[in-house]
Order: C-alpha cells, then sequence, then structure tokens
C-alpha cells in the first residue's frame, strides 16, 4: 500500500519536486539544499521569499576607546546617515533590488543627524567592557525587545524573508569576545581585522579581548550574562530578531561575523532559532567560519567581503529570490514532455 | 610635479574611485577586481553593464551514439524547445531579471518544433569523432561566424554584456577532447560526470575521449583543426560570440565548462579575447577549473551547479549588476562627509 501524501515531510515533498523539474537530477547543486531549507522554514513545498526587508541595527562600543578600530566612533552615526540617506553601499545594493532597509539606532553615541534613522536608543553607547559590564542586564533585555518588535512590524507589514545588517564601530571587537565565550575557544581562533587593522592593531585587538574575558570569568555561565557584559545593543538587537523571526517561521539571511555570533546566540536562548537561518557569505573575518560550522550553516558566496551594512545579505538575496522562481516556475519533465533520464 | 591625471589607467582610476567609496578599504572583497576588469573593458570608470542578453547555442554530436549522457539525443531539442517557452530552469532566472534569450539553433538534429528557437543549423548535428572528424573545416568556419553574427546583432540592439550558455546533449564528452588537446593535458584530468554519469560510464567516456584523441592525432597542431575534428557546432558558436565580443569591448559572462573551454579556443586564436571574459561559477565539471585557471579567470560563485543553459550566468549577472551599482551610486568620503581613516 502507498503511504499516503500527507505523510511526506514538506522537504521531501520540496526534493520530490526539484527532481521533478526539467533539469539533471541534482544540478542546482548547493542551491537545492536552501531551496528544501526555504520549504522547511515557511511551510510551503514552493516558498515564497519575494517580500525582503533589511534591517540594520546600528549602536556604538564603548571598548572602541581602546583603539580597537581604523575608524573614529564618530563614523558609526556617520554611517547611519550615510546608510539612511541612500548613498551607502547598502542602500545601492538594496535601492536596485526594490528592498526597503531600516535603519535602527539602537545605541549609538551622538544624536543623529537624520529623520530616517529610527529613534530606540537604549544608551549612548556600551560601557567599556574591559572596566566593567558592557551594558546592565535590563538594557540586554531592551535591546534584545527593540530587535523582536521590529521583526513584528516587519511580519505584520507582510515581510516574508529577513535581512540582517549592523553597523557599530569597535563591534568586531565585542563579537570576537562574545564568539570566544559562546564557542568555549580561545579568542585567537575568532579574531580578525575588522574594517583593516594591521599586524600590531591585530594584537593589541586580542589583548583588549583577553583583558575583557579575564574581567568577565562569570560571562561563561549564562547567554544573558554574556551579552549583558561582553555584547552590544545591536548585537542583542539582531539576536532578539532572529528569536521573533524563528516564532513566525520567517527565513533570515545573516550578514557577516557579526550577525552570526547573534544568530548563534539566540540559539542557545532558543534552539530553534537555528531553523530559519541561511548564511549569505563568509566573510573575510576568520571567526566568522567557526561560528557558521557552529550554526551548521554553508554560505552561498564566499568573495572575501568584509562591510558589514547587510551587504552580503543583499549581495546573496538575488540567489535565493532566483531559486525560489525556479521552484514556482520550471516545467516537470512531465510538463514539458521532456524525455527524462 | 603631480602626474598629470591622463596618464593614469581606466583600472587605476577605477580603483581610486574605489577606495574613495564609504566603505573599509578593499570591503568589496573578490567583486573589487571584477568591477576594476569591468571598467578596463568597456573604457569607463563606472562600467556600464545594464543591457545583458543571454545567447544559448544548442546542437548535437554524433558521439552520443557512443552513449556518453544519460540523456538520449532528443533532449537537446526538447531542452531548446522548453527555454524557448520560458519554462526552463534559465527561462525562468533569465525572465525574473527581464533578460532577454536569443536561443539559436546551430546543428540539432531534428526539427526544431518552436518558431522562438532561431534557425541557423549548420548540420543535423556533428558526426561521431570516435570514427571521423566532427564537422569538415568550412562547417567549423560556418558555426564560428553564426557566433559573430548574433553578437554583431546584438550589439548593435544596444545589449552591453554578453551572457553565454549552451545545450547538447554528450557536450561534454566533446568539450573534454577539445580541452584535452588546448591544455595539452591527459583526458583524465578534464573527464566529468556531465548531467551524472555513475563511475562504470564515467570510465566509458574516458574511453571514448581517449579513442578520438587517437584517431585525430594531427588535432594537436592547430586550434581550427582541433575545433572541425573534435568540436560541435555550439562550442564554435560560442567561440565565435566571445571572438566579436572581443572586437567590441563587450563584457562575456561564461557560464560552465562547455562556454569555457570555448572561451580558451578564442583565446587560442585571439590572445586578446581573454581580457573581456568573466567566469560565473566553477561547476561540479572538473575540468571546468583546469579551464578557469588557464584563462587566469576566479569565478564569482562556486555552488556546484551543473545544469549548463547559462544558469550559471544568470545566477551571476545580479552580482555584476549591482557591483557596478555600487560604482556608480555610493557616496565618496567627501560627498557623505564620512570621517575616512
Amino acid at each position: 500500500m502507498d503511504e499516503p501524501r500527507e505523510r511526506e515531510t514538506i522537504e521531501e515533498r520540496a526534493q520530490a519536486r526539484l527532481d521533478q523539474l526539467t533539469k539533471p537530477l541534482g544540478s542546482l547543486g548547493r542551491l537545492e539544499p536552501v531551496i528544501v531549507r526555504l520549504a522547511k522554514i515557511t511551510g510551503r513545498v514552493i516558498p515564497r521569499t519575494e517580500q525582503p526587508m533589511l534591517l540594520v541595527f546600528a549602536a556604538d562600543h564603548g571598548v572602541a576607546e581602546e583603539g580597537v578600530s581604523r575608524y573614529a566612533p564618530e563614523v558609526t552615526e556617520e554611517m547611519a546617515v550615510n546608510l539612511a540617506m541612500g548613498t551607502a553601499v547598502s542602500s545601492v545594493l538594496a535601492r536596485n533590488q526594490g528592498i526597503p532597509i531600516e535603519v535602527v539606532d539602537v545605541g549609538i553615541a551622538r544624536a543623529v543627524r537624520h529623520p530616517a534613522v529610527l529613534n530606540a536608543k537604549v544608551a549612548w553607547g556600551t560601557q567599556n567592557f574591559v572596566e566593567q559590564s558592557a551594558m546592565t542586564p535590563e538594557q540586554a533585555r531592551q535591546a534584545v525587545d527593540i530587535g523582536q518588535e521590529r521583526v513584528r512590524r516587519a511580519v505584520g507589514a507582510g515581510h516574508d524573508i529577513l535581512l540582517l545588517g549592523e553597523l557599530g564601530i569597535g563591534n568586531t571587537t565585542a563579537a570576537s569576545a562574545l564568539a570566544a565565550v559562546l564557542l568555549g575557544v580561545d579568542p585567537a581562533e575568532v579574531l580578525g581585522r575588522g574594517t583593516g587593522l594591521d599586524d600590531r592593531a591585530l594584537a593589541h585587538k586580542e589583548r583588549v579581548i583577553r583583558q575583557a574575558l579575564a574581567r568577565h570569568p562569570e560571562a561563561m555561565q549564562d547567554p544573558w550574562d554574556a551579552m549583558a557584559r561582553l555584547g552590544g545593543f545591536e548585537i542583542a538587537a539582531l539576536a532578539g530578531a532572529v528569536l521573533e523571526a524563528a516564532r513566525h517561521r520567517m527565513p533570515v539571511v545573516l550578514d557577516g561575523f557579526i550577525t552570526g555570533v547573534a544568530a548563534l546566540w539566540a540559539t542557545r536562548v532558543d534552539p530553534a532559532a537555528r531553523d530559519v537561518l541561511l548564511a549569505s557569505h563568509r566573510s573575510a573575518e576568520p571567526g566568522h567560519r567557526r561560528v557558521l560550522d557552529e550554526l551548521g550553516l554553508t554560505p552561498l558566496l564566499d568573495l572575501e567581503l568584509r562591510l558589514g551594512e547587510g551587504s552580503g545579505a543583499l549581495f546573496a538575496y538575488p540567489l535565493i529570490r532566483l531559486a525560489g522562481r525556479v521552484m514556482a516556475e520550471t516545467a516537470t519533465f512531465e510538463d514539458a514532455r521532456v524525455t527524462p533520464v
């Protein structure tokens, strides 16, 4: 007796449809598991991912005063304005695909000079975690809540796939510290050049992270405590966005290292969050590979991007959109009367 | 004394502009050399690649009678019709980007049942090159001419970037034989599973190629002779398209192994053809890596695609288009008053 069709999982049905399309079996390569994953996330054999939105969370980091970035802290605000004005790289990438961007100030250290940047400031930047906790537990919770709220609104507005990005001078330092704790590895394994440090500056960044980890040994115990001590407002908001997207079965396209660490944190709080994630690219930041491995994700692109602001997610989205259209519009062997194998 | 600006090359000027955009230096990774290459090809610091066209050449191969493909030879015609009807994978990828496709029958072995497939048949498939020359020298010339003519028309119609694709049951066998000769390597190094051969069928394919190479030792002497003896109508037409695009300084986005071998042949006839090439992806076909290395090309995507029909070029085009828009629309540090390093 045949199994009733209802007993097949969505993934099985999606793979079966892929195998019926007029193409050699498996010939879409690594895009096929992406399509099957989207089907599983959305609960549709032919997934819909046509209404994307890019959420960019921006905040400053107290640790920037240790000189861990090539850029001055005011660049966070300047780039948030540049992004909102439509003149940053990610603005261009989004506009040319008709993708709306929401830039959310969750903790920029200055007043932002552009009304299109949503003001949801938790504080004027985090504290320097070499000296004290970056955030209070309440602030960390508040930043996570903001991320959740933005995603609830995005879902309400009809968006069906979420792209994530961030801005924050100093945030690869915070993300590396948090990643070292979440992965239980030495900071050297998740350390990178950020926006372009030389060897000497990289060694300094490593010392700063080691100091911070020594200052906060308790961070190992609990993800919420780790976030408050070592994270950042934008990292917490990104994590909140992932948690909320998971509740709505909304696919989340990660960007680089920072969004990856935020997603990793989200999976520590809710393991189901892992299921909605897609990796857009593998960045030049060495810790990114470790984070993606831990999340079980294979990136679509490997272009050595290290720009942030959601740029990798925006470069990968066309592949995801097109893969979805292939699933929806390609004829099957039967439809097209093409001789199968 | 400063060098006058005119003395800088287009590449230098393109890289200088990239370095002024509001992003960390070099942060677009492997897309930056692609942008610089496009600038060099088109002679514009801000290259224009907004009017793409996909040219798909289709033909049959006498060697298919040796059983070197999983698919029956009639599938070439069936897939050409599927592509023209808008229901093949590449039709879907092209339509969803507004990219016109021209499907050109340069030698399908049957009458084609759809008027949208352009009839430019040189013959009803090539001869089986295990027994005799695949084409006469005149036929090879004629197929190259067709490729050139289609590109002249595309340029005349205002297209500014060319995507290439092919259809032809048995054509990885022909392309492997031709690649072995052009690269001077053992066929085992450029042999692959095509649309999905198992180990036994792969060993058979290798024997067939060795037989062909033994039958045509003269093929080593001259690219035109190699094409006639071991090539195919669609491979020759693709090569003609590359040669003509090079004359018009029109960027050419290659697809997989077959288009790569055609481009390699074109560079043997006109070394300048190399300068207009872009590699969209590295396919699952092992010979593809060898061909791209010889052409000095780094592919944008590495997704284990093995579909043909221009699908890899169509998946990569959004990256090329977006990279061009970034160059045109992103603010410089000066424009945006962002604090540079």
